[in-house]
């Protein structure tokens, strides 16, 4: 697979901390081997998994490799797993402890003489950030060649999520600080920026002149469960919509950048986060819409609601805050940009749990044609779309309108056809590229461009911070709606109000 | 086939001068049969067929069935064949003799008793035209129900055109002249109606603000083989561009029209030919290329050049003007509108005979990038194209840029894919709908949309007859070029002059 413009990367040493977790086992080590079996990794790369847990390296990859089987069976092959797993090395670590730190520095000194590019992967709780860099940099394990990676949650708030970057910032630079929303890896929101950028077609058109307005849509069919505890103090405007969906937005919305450099892309998608207009005031009711589910059902299987959920997770477990009650399992927000671009543009972006179908898409309104001189009404042809759909399969498609053919006599009968506009069905044949692969070959070779700047992060959460304060302040509680339906009767009026509908 | 919302025609009589030859016999009986099957045409409805030759009417009906089992074998059925035979009759006429017109009146009177439309279709020379017009007065079969179908050769030259179009105003008022042009029957061409007008997305960058340069080619394999004298006295210039490809410049360069109506259309395209910039002085040799095919192999075919051709007819026929050795086979032009919406975006036709390949293809070069955030130089990067093919398949497709989905570490891998723009994927199924169905249909309905007005026809002469002078004035002779290669050399560097390349 791996051809010859592609060539491996450096040797490079990635240290996984949490490696014997979840992300690792199901995300991280599977994107490594694929990436190993396509060829992109040196031969000298190591993997080395640190976790509490006391575990041999051969009682370690013994577990991966039924993961694997079971996981990625298609790409599971015996010769290449010998390989691969000729790269992996298991320590026990407490993540407290200095002195284990130490010795995760001998490990290294083993596996490699030369000053090689370390990679520290946190994927453990954000409570653990700083202890970790904090060792990390009394071990000398924080030199110029290393990189820090951190995934969400980043902070519940800007407050916390300074404190959480603060941390870091004192053993990292934040050139070495990688952030990871895995929605950026996905290889149809890299697609977006070749639809906008490469193509002449789109961006004249890509403003207030030729975009009527602007859905973001990232439904569940999960509910909290086994997540309670996380979920009661996040709830759905801080777990997805600060991160992906305002993630989305920026790529949709932002200027074209003078390249495809970290900071050129950054800047502006920073300049969209700080252009959204504040939802403040009366803006709060008006803008946005908060849901909690009641039990209902999902793809033909009855479901608890949310708050059942919460009392019997109470009974069994200490009392959490007093604000748990508030954590929404819906939002939906009609966003406006401040910009020259997106004035009179509505955003409008939507998430939740125990939605009919789980799915995320933005969809790009383009405005109805000016007059219709067909024998239909302008208001009976359908307006052009752009539909970018991120999962459960990746593709872009175009609606555009063409005669039928037909004799028919009212002169021309139109009808909306989609058209894939993304590669997918010419490479079908391919495997699927996950998100992880992208941003894990992205980091080992320091490109940043799909990692999110301290900056963006902050901006993000001064922007949701209206909204939390907002609610609070005007005691705007959660509508409901049953579990299986498409959110609060409140979320559908929002854009209806603007004489608009979801699009499903 | 025939759905509710396209209830059947009026009863009307259709006569068929020339219904002996081969216009009738291979292309309107078979869409008129078409119509009848798919339940269009009235069950009063009746073809009369007229010629010199004398024939009993059951001879040539079943002389025409032969035709159908073998023109249309999919569509031939016995249980329509008899529906559609029933509406058959045939009469020998004189096109010269008043008395046949009398009699052809009474043949009228049988078939019917009440005042319903006759459509007199005139499949002759030209030369007959006034002739029959004359005559159709004389007998009184010009009255407000009767329309009048006439197509091309509509005369060599303003002079001749206007002294047609004269003979047949004497008889028939312009509303009740038809005038075909086979190419604007396409489905495409309807369809670029609808692609341009019912959709927003194309219609802001329809301009010399996102089109560089519009291509127009139509291709043929064939030779003059068989059609000497004609040819000899026309040439490409006259034979196919200024009907076919002028056409199609028009329904791609004009304005949006108020509505459909047979005026708005014909209104905004007669301004398109107003607007074309006269092609005299230098630009004879800059922006014209004439050419002659020389022998040479076409799809694989030794194949005679064409002044052979003509040197063998001559020996065997009374010889021809002195003109006939100008008669080129291939003509190329870049040609300049002058308005607000095209200033500075040539379009560059062209047609020929012996060509390699036979296609028929509008093609708009959208503009490039103005600059590229991509590793790649904005030159690398392929600008939007939309193709618009009607012959030998008819297909709408738009050229657009995508990423590849790869981990390649040059960023992003582009690639530009064609989209099938059109309806024709999805109505696989459905049979190709014929030109002249269309054609005949609206002659039926009175619908004069896709026919061409007078003025429009003589816009187009007013402008040709600007080359064909400058030609004789400037004594500029024919390129040659092999039979089965793209035309003359000359014809490569129209556009490589402006750097620009057919696309092929």
């Amino acid at each position: 697979m791996q051809s010859a413009e592609c060539p491996p990367t450096q040797p490079f040493v990635i240290i996984i901390f949490g490696g014997n977790g979840d992300l690792s086992r199901q995300k991280l080590l599977p994107a490594l081997y694929n990436l190993d079996a396509d060829g992109y990794l040196h031969a000298d790369g190591k993997i080395v998994l640190v976790s509490r847990k006391e575990l041999t390296t051969d009682t370690f990859k013994s577990q991966i490799r039924d993961v694997f089987k079971q996981k990625i069976p298609e790409q599971y092959d015996e010769v290449i797993w010998k390989k691969f797993v000729a790269k992996i090395y298991y320590q026990t670590l407490e993540a407290t402890n200095p002195q284990d730190f130490t010795q995760l520095k001998q490990l290294l000194n083993q596996l490699t003489t030369h000053n090689v590019d370390l990679i520290h992967y946190l994927a453990t709780p954000p409570t653990l950030f700083g202890t970790i860099c904090e060792n990390l940099g009394a071990a000398n394990l924080n030199h110029d060649n290393t990189r820090v990676v951190i995934e969400k949650p980043l902070g519940k708030d800007l407050a916390s999520s300074r404190k959480i970057n603060d941390e870091i910032a004192q053993h990292f630079r934040e050139n070495q600080t990688f952030r990871i929303d895995h929605y950026l890896g996905k290889e149809t929101v890299q697609n977006l920026l070749a639809i906008r950028f490469a193509n002449s077609l789109f961006e004249p058109m890509w403003n207030n002149e030729g975009i009527d307005h602007v859905e973001i849509t990232v439904a569940e069919t999960l509910g909290v469960e086994g997540r309670e505890a996380y979920y009661s103090t996040t709830g759905a405007l801080k777990d997805m919509l600060q991160n992906h969906i305002l993630q989305l937005l920026c790529l949709v919305a932002m200027e074209p950048p003078n390249n495809l450099d970290a900071d050129s892309v950054r800047d502006e998608k920073l300049k969209v986060l700080k252009s959204l207009r504040p939802i403040v005031g009366k803006d709060i009711r008006e803008k946005t819409v908060r849901g909690i589910y009641t039990s209902g059902s999902v793809g033909g299987e009855s479901v608890k609601g949310y708050l059942e959920l919460m009392q019997a997770f109470d009974k069994n477990n200490t009392p959490m805050t007093s604000h748990r009650h508030l954590a929404e399992t819906f939002v939906a927000l009609n966003v406006n940009i401040d910009n020259w671009r997106w004035e009179g543009v509505p955003f409008y972006l939507r998430t939740g749990k125990r939605l009919p179908k789980r799915y995320s898409e933005i969809v790009i309104f383009f405005k109805p044609i000016p007059h219709s001189i067909f024998s239909q009404k302008k208001e009976d042809i359908e307006p052009n779309k752009m539909v970018i759909r991120l999962q459960p399969e990746e593709t872009i498609e175009l609606h555009i309108t063409n005669k039928v053919p037909s004799l028919a006599q009212d002169n021309m009968k139109l009808r909306s056809a989609a058209l894939n506009l993304s590669l997918s069905q010419a490479f079908n044949s391919q495997r699927r590229i996950d998100a992880y692969e992208r941003l894990l070959l992205d980091v080992i070779n320091n490109t940043a461009t799909l990692f999110m700047r301290r900056d963006e992060v902050e901006a993000a959460w001064q922007w949701i911070d209206h909204i939390t304060r907002g609610w609070e302040s005007f005691h705007y509680d959660c509508y409901s709606y049953v579990a299986g339906t498409w959110g609060p009767t409140a979320s559908i009026a929002l854009p209806l109000k603007d004489n608009r509908v979801w699009y499903e």
